[in-house]
């Protein structure tokens, strides 16, 4: 099982970016993390992370054959880009949104997801486990696709 | 680490209800698999279901000095309930909120959740695995605080 | 043909509270008036009042099995309440919902309902006679169901 | 007793528009049937189809001192028609509002009907037996406050 | 000057609508009146009423160049007609707009008026003389424009 | 009868202010030719401007006892002041409100009139000679009001 | 004059619950000084409280020829619950909604409250003093009104 | 291939209209020119312009059978009448919207189409040319569906 | 202690203003009683009226060293002033709100209340008598903030 | 004449992406149509296509003086950039929106376009022929203004 | 060049107001130091302040022929007002609006300027010395404006 | 004292792009002459424009610990844009917001800032030199900040 894992924008100031908020791993620690619990469960992870829309929209098409499924944490373009839950359903890969805060405790701006009514789930609010916790979900969630499908 | 996990309307259906939306597995199926997980973490979890909101206010009353954390599916209370909201914040219990569907990709009336402000963290859309990751968010969250307020 | 009549919060009050907006009969002779309706019918009506949104939950759960229909007043629950919404479904019983007077002459609060948009259908602003006409509608659909699943 | 049977713009198509949604008979299917409905009821019942918002006004300008009460299906104008509740509170004629679909289970433009506040009563969503049920309770409508002015 | 005074739905039944509200003049002796008023300022009024909004619109598209103004009370077809806003822009006639009741301080679907952006100017609440006074301010309005044109 | 003309803030500006918009008539001129048309009609005309909300308010609880009517331009007023509603209906005065330019056609917050709802009337647009108008709808209806009084 | 003192959801916890916006005092000092008060202004307090919505109804219900008013903190179903609005109107009883602290200045959904409309009065944001002020205004509201009803 | 080009209310005024906005071309211009346009792509095109609300329902009624699509102009009706949907999808005929000039730079009233989510596809602010495109769309359209149906 | 109770514009009127809503007792009898309930709770009470706002704000300046608290009924620029909601937080005075009338029971802009944020709390619906009980809640504020003070 | 042909994000993968939705021609397959529609037009066609919002504004400043006009599909971007808008109008180019899909029919944030005010039109829902069909309107448009310079 | 500063309600407070949102220089200490910027510049500073919206419509009444243009604190008539900009526009004086504090990251009610919209500029969140780049950037406007009126 | 210039998509056009709203100054002239006034006052300045969303993104993560503060014009990013404002928050650079023209006087979708929260302050609407007016505020700003810091 072949997992991409993405990153938005801002996210590479993971473990020095606000850290009461956000902790204090950075982003290397948190894919290292990612990886390794891949490995338990069966699943190659490969990390990537753009502060550009655009570069997201690009990376997620090179995703297409290359990849069973997607955790993404797209930061701020959570909430304002149509342009990457587009290229989601264009190359039709479930993805799992993850968001390291709890983001219906901040600002209203926050609230509003443009990507969940896409994503297969969501995992918010629990710090940067929630990056595994989604992998393990997402994990879960192939699985069960593929049994079904098999069926 | 005593952990309560609670259910709220209609849950008690889980298996029957809509399984093309809910799944197969039955609640005590779920309930059965979190105290495994529980168990796992070194965690004691204790199970209860109510289609009552008061019923849920009282429960959560009944768990101050009785329990750490809670992992709550409120059901539709989710969306309705600031009496549920106020008991979690009265008894000052940490709790992560459940939704076994992705609440956002059905009616609007379920894409603003009343308890989400005032959880530690959210897991949605990820089927009954969701309880499972949900405690394993909680348990990570629990042991970080204790360990920042021996620090 | 198996009918529940289901009244919540406040219709116990029947005949006696304002019965400029809601007329003199009280609930008994109501109850009484839809049974034999309901023998006209062919159908067995079983009559039940509830206060609390939970035991209405909890009423509608008993009824799977054996109940072909609920015509329901749920009062002012019809304008705030998911988690009945949520039972209906659940147990997947068709039901029309009823209301005494014209929701839509009082006040905004009581404009919206909750539970229309997975109603068969709605009667509202014909005073207690509303519950004869919501059986008969309710009876003529289920027939046309049978009719057409035999088809 | 004397009541109009009131159809709005496109009811003349019952019976081939979108049969799913509005069913097999015609019109005329059920003019006939809500005539002999108001016949077991004591009531002649007079049909009308228009599909001008300014014809419907006309001929409920035309029904003072002609009919007692309407039962009023005024289709797409239920939602956009201020005139037509005008001209029914202008010649002052009580009237029960029918939908042959359910409304709040389809777009949200037909959620909001401008004649709603101005109606006795409404049925909606029971197919075209609303006609009928609508005339009952009409009927039950026009006895109980006859018998309220003898007094 | 040539004036026409327009009436939409419903304005046939002055002097029997809801006289509490409209008054016991009928429309005869409203247009009477006013074409008084009109020869008195030197003005030649002709009057028309209809309760189609399309009828409205035929009638002032046959107003181009037989009238140098509109006194117009569209009725209810004020709060929902964009059509007759754009036949009076069409044939660029200056109006203005009548109503023989406070519409401020009724329903709340009467505050909004679609004509009124495109008008010269507004008479309201003030019963059936706010039709001469508008003829009135009309006939102001178009001498001061007759004369700016002359300059 | 007695009549009060108020002006509320900028309008000393009159004749001077935007004249494309408002004209070139000061305010003295507009106060004397309504004080010319009050005598035709019989009534005296009495005049005041205030710039500050609290002295509108002052002036109106003055006219308790004092006058029997008041056309009221408010000016910006119009649009933000609860309390010169407040001052009004205290004193139980009937008043007609006058805008000189047609607040439709202009910024949205100028849409709405917080006097409105509590007005006899209102005369929009028709520039300076709104104020005439206005007063002799007042002058109307408030014959019209002692004639039903007396019965 | 007897007076039913009523506390909903979480009010139980008084003196525990967020001390810091609520208090020290628990629910049973707070019952005990209200009775106190009573038994200076003449008037039987009796006391309870309850964390379910019908429960209240139910308690509601029962008031009825039990009570002459009622003294309410409905805590967060202030803000939710049309049935207890209902339930009071219902059994025609005057009550004075209560909150200890000043909803106004805390989230958005406390500030609107579904019973206020349906209250003599409101009293909030003084702390537990706030149930005496309201048993204070309650008697005199009553009096006042058994004297206008003596006349 | 049969094409229905319709028109609505004001469109009669095409060439005298405000012809800044509109263009100099008259209706019978771009009738003739799209006819031409329809015998170049093999498609029969016949043409009618309405104002009534009304009659365009009944001339859509009549296209049931008669034609094979429709390129619609429904002027103001493209923004209030939910009646003209209700006809196109009554008789199941697929039409292309056509607006003139382009509604999302004119009044905010203009920006929402009560047709457009039926409709196959839209044309705005291209002018009367927007008419021929529209219908080259159409056929393309309706091409395309009849060798999928064959396919 | 000293207390300054301030009214606001129209409540000169007390008395004689709608006297089915805001009673019979005038300003007067309202400021003596008052004072005689300060006295007993050992306060002194010193009492103003203005209509204008900016007068109420210099009113509020002056009483920075001059007063301990205000009680407050600002009558309409409750629900449209901001500055006098700065005025009170610039002098840093606590202060409670009054309203003779319930406000949630009228016209909807007497719904927002723009100084409810930032006071103490809020005495509404209770009629004149509200002011005592917002001078004996705002007493024990005092004396608990004092007694907090000193620790 | 030339025209330059922007595609946004996503359409790259034209053919692949949704088939349903968007069809089965590749993004090259549409080029050159629309390059051969160019042609018999006389005009002159570029192409191209980026995913990034400020990559698609590098390409608009770069046609200045190297277009005559844009026929532009933003993709999602047509709905939530103002940057595009900017510089469109920046670069003072005509340019005419198309979308492949029935945007009005689809998820609502697509029923708002950002780039809509500033076009000279809208071509939507006629599947990639509406390029064509845009760039013939385009021609159109630019053939008739250099008409209108000429003069 | 002659330019006003004026301050509007609460601004008298300077120095003493919340001195950590506004600082701790009084309103003559920042008065001083703008007319020493003014003199660098070449313009004499009058400056005046007001807690009225009255007095400070007169204000700018008389600033008419005695200043070229404003420099204009409201404070919270910023957010009221709609008297103040008439006055401004009414006397057609240009004016830069200043804020202290960064009324973006305040309460939502400060987020809307009555006046913004017809100033020549907003500063805001600059402290006190907002007022001397607002002071700059008048001067410098009105230089540009007086240069492009010589041509 | 180092201060970075950055300018978002569109600015590289100033000078040419509408000027009668933007001017005639390129912003290389403004850049040179916001160093000269930075020299002035002790501040280096770095300059610096993008069009990319994401590459202003990286600009700012590169400016920490390389400036003390920015001035920023975002252009349309100002209102679209929360990946920006998190990169300034994530850098924890404090930052004026700078807009040529006033945003309040154009389109709505201008009036509501993404940034505006999280800067310092606001400097609109004075062309192109807000850009020093901005820089001398933020460098006052630092300083006030260091003095604080200091003691």
């Amino acid at each position: 099982m072949r997992i991409a894992l993405l990153n938005g924008p801002n996210l590479n100031l993971l473990g020095t970016r606000e850290p009461a908020l956000y902790g204090r791993d950075t982003l290397a620690d948190v894919e290292a993390r990612v990886r390794r619990v891949g490995e338990e469960l069966g699943a190659t992870v490969t990390c990537a992370q753009r502060n550009g829309e655009g570069e997201l929209v690009d990376l997620i098409h090179s995703l297409r054959g290359a990849a069973d499924g997607v955790v993404l944490n797209a930061g701020a373009y959570s909430h304002t880009s149509l342009a990457i839950r587009d290229a989601l359903t264009g190359v039709a890969l479930p993805f799992v949104e993850v968001h390291v805060t709890n983001v219906y405790a901040r600002e209203p701006e926050r609230r509003h997801s443009m990507l969940a009514s896409a994503a297969v789930g969501i995992v918010c609010g629990l710090g940067v486990s929630g990056y595994e916790l989604a992998l393990r979900g997402l994990v879960l969630h192939l699985r069960a696709r593929a049994e079904a499908a098999r069926g």
